[in-house]
C-alpha cells in the first residue's frame, strides 16, 4: 500500500502526512513515513544541493537529473524494502512532483520527464495520491510564515519563484488528478488542518477498505 | 575545439591534461580545462557525494543518474560557453567514461547510458578524446601512492573497486575507441610523464593543424 501526498507548497501535505501516519499507526499499521526530495542518508545529500537557495544556478536539466538521481536511491532503498516488508508507505512528494514542478512548472518536455520517472522508480507507481489543493496564495503565505517562524532558515529555493509557476504547477496537478481519477483523490486544503484532516479521512474511508479500522475509528469521532 | 582525456584509474591523464594546457596557453591559444564530475560549482558538490567513500550505499542507477545530472549542469554552464568564446576545452572525463565506468564496470545497460549522455550533453561530442592506457595494476598503484601521499585524504570511491571492475572499465575503453577511431587517439600510458606527454604531441601533432604551433614547438624539442 504506497500512498503519497502531493500539492503546491504550503497545502499542508507535510502535516495531513504525519496526521495519518499517527492514525494508521494507533489502528496498528506498520507504517514508513518518507519524503521527497530525499528520504534516506544519500538522497539527503542531493536534497541539499536542490533546496539551497544559493544554488540558483542550476539549470531546469541538472535539477530534473538530480531529481532522478534522489528517487532511484530512495525507491530501492526505502520504499521498496518497506512495500516488501508488507508495511503502508507514505511519500511526501513523488513522480507527481516532478511533472507538475519541472514540467509545468519549469515547462521542461513532459516526454522526457516520464521516461526518468520510469527509469528512476523502476515502474513503481503509487497506490493512492492524495492531492491537497489550495489557492496558491493561500499556500505561499502559510509556507513564508512557517519560514519566518523557523529559527535561521532561510528561504528556500521553490519559495522564490513567482505566483505564476507555482499556478502552473497547482494546474498541472490539477490536470494529472482529472486524466487518473482512480489513483488521485482531490482534498480541499483551504480550511484548517482539522477540517482538511476530516476530508482526507472521509475520501479515503471509501477508498481502502483494507485500512479501514483506521477510518471508521474517524468517522465515529465525527460530530 | 573540444578535446577529452579519458583512462583508468593513474594512467596519467589529469597531469598530461596539465601539460597539454600550459603547452596550447604557450603558444597562445585560450584554453579552459576542466574536469568531470564537476567542473563548476553545482557540479562539485555532486561530486562531492559521489567519490565520498562513506556513501558505498548509493545505488548504481542513482549514481549513473548523478554523473548525467552533473554533465548535465557542466556542459550547459562551462563547456558550451566556451566553445562559443572560441577556447579550447580540455575535460578531464566525459561522456565515455560513464560508457566505461557505469556500464563496462557496473555493467548497466548501454542503451540506458547512451540515452542520458545525449540528454545531458544536448548531442555535444568531444572532437577528440586521448585515451591514456595503461595496465590497470600499474595505475592502482600510482593512484594509491597519490592518495597516500596526500594529506589527511581519504580512499575514495573508485580506489576501492576491484581489479576485475578496472579490468572491465580498461577493456570498455579499448572497445569504444576501436569503434571510434576518427575520435579516439589511444596513447600508451606506461612510462613516465615526459615518455607520456611526448606521445600524446606526437599522436596530436598529425591530427590537429589548427593547434600546429604548439605542437611543431614540441616536435622541435624532440631529441
Amino acid at each position: 500500500m504506497f500512498i503519497t501526498f502531493e500539492g503546491v507548497e504550503g497545502c499542508g501535505k507535510t502535516t495531513q502526512l504525519r496526521l495519518l501516519k499517527e492514525r494508521l499507526q494507533g489502528a496498528g499499521h506498520r507504517v514508513t513515513a518518507t519524503r521527497e526530495p530525499g528520504g534516506c542518508p544519500i538522497a539527503d545529500q542531493m536534497r541539499a544541493i536542490l533546496l539551497d537557495a544559493q544554488n540558483s544556478a542550476i539549470t531546469p536539466l541538472a535539477e530534473l537529473l538530480l531529481y532522478a538521481a534522489a528517487r532511484a536511491q530512495h525507491v530501492q532503498e526505502v520504499i521498496v524494502p518497506a512495500l516488501e516488508r508488507g508495511e503502508v508507505v507514505l511519500c511526501d512528494r513523488f513522480t507527481d512532483a516532478t511533472l507538475a514542478y519541472q514540467g509545468y512548472g519549469r515547462e521542461l518536455a513532459l516526454a522526457t520527464i516520464e521516461q526518468l520517472n520510469q527509469l528512476a522508480t523502476g515502474g513503481l507507481e503509487p497506490r493512492l495520491t492524495l492531492l491537497i489543493d489550495c489557492p496558491v496564495e493561500t499556500g505561499l503565505s502559510r509556507a513564508r510564515a512557517r519560514i519566518e517562524a523557523a529559527t535561521g532558515a532561510r528561504e528556500e529555493r521553490f519559495e522564490l519563484e513567482s505566483i505564476l509557476f507555482h499556478e502552473r504547477v497547482r494546474q498541472g496537478y490539477l490536470g494529472r488528478a482529472a486524466a487518473a481519477p482512480e489513483r488521485f483523490l482531490i482534498i480541499d486544503g483551504s480550511g484548517d488542518v482539522a477540517a482538511t484532516e476530516q476530508r482526507v479521512l472521509t475520501a479515503l474511508a471509501g477508498k481502502v477498505p483494507e485500512l479501514g479500522a483506521a477510518f471508521s475509528a474517524a468517522q465515529q469521532a465525527k460530530p
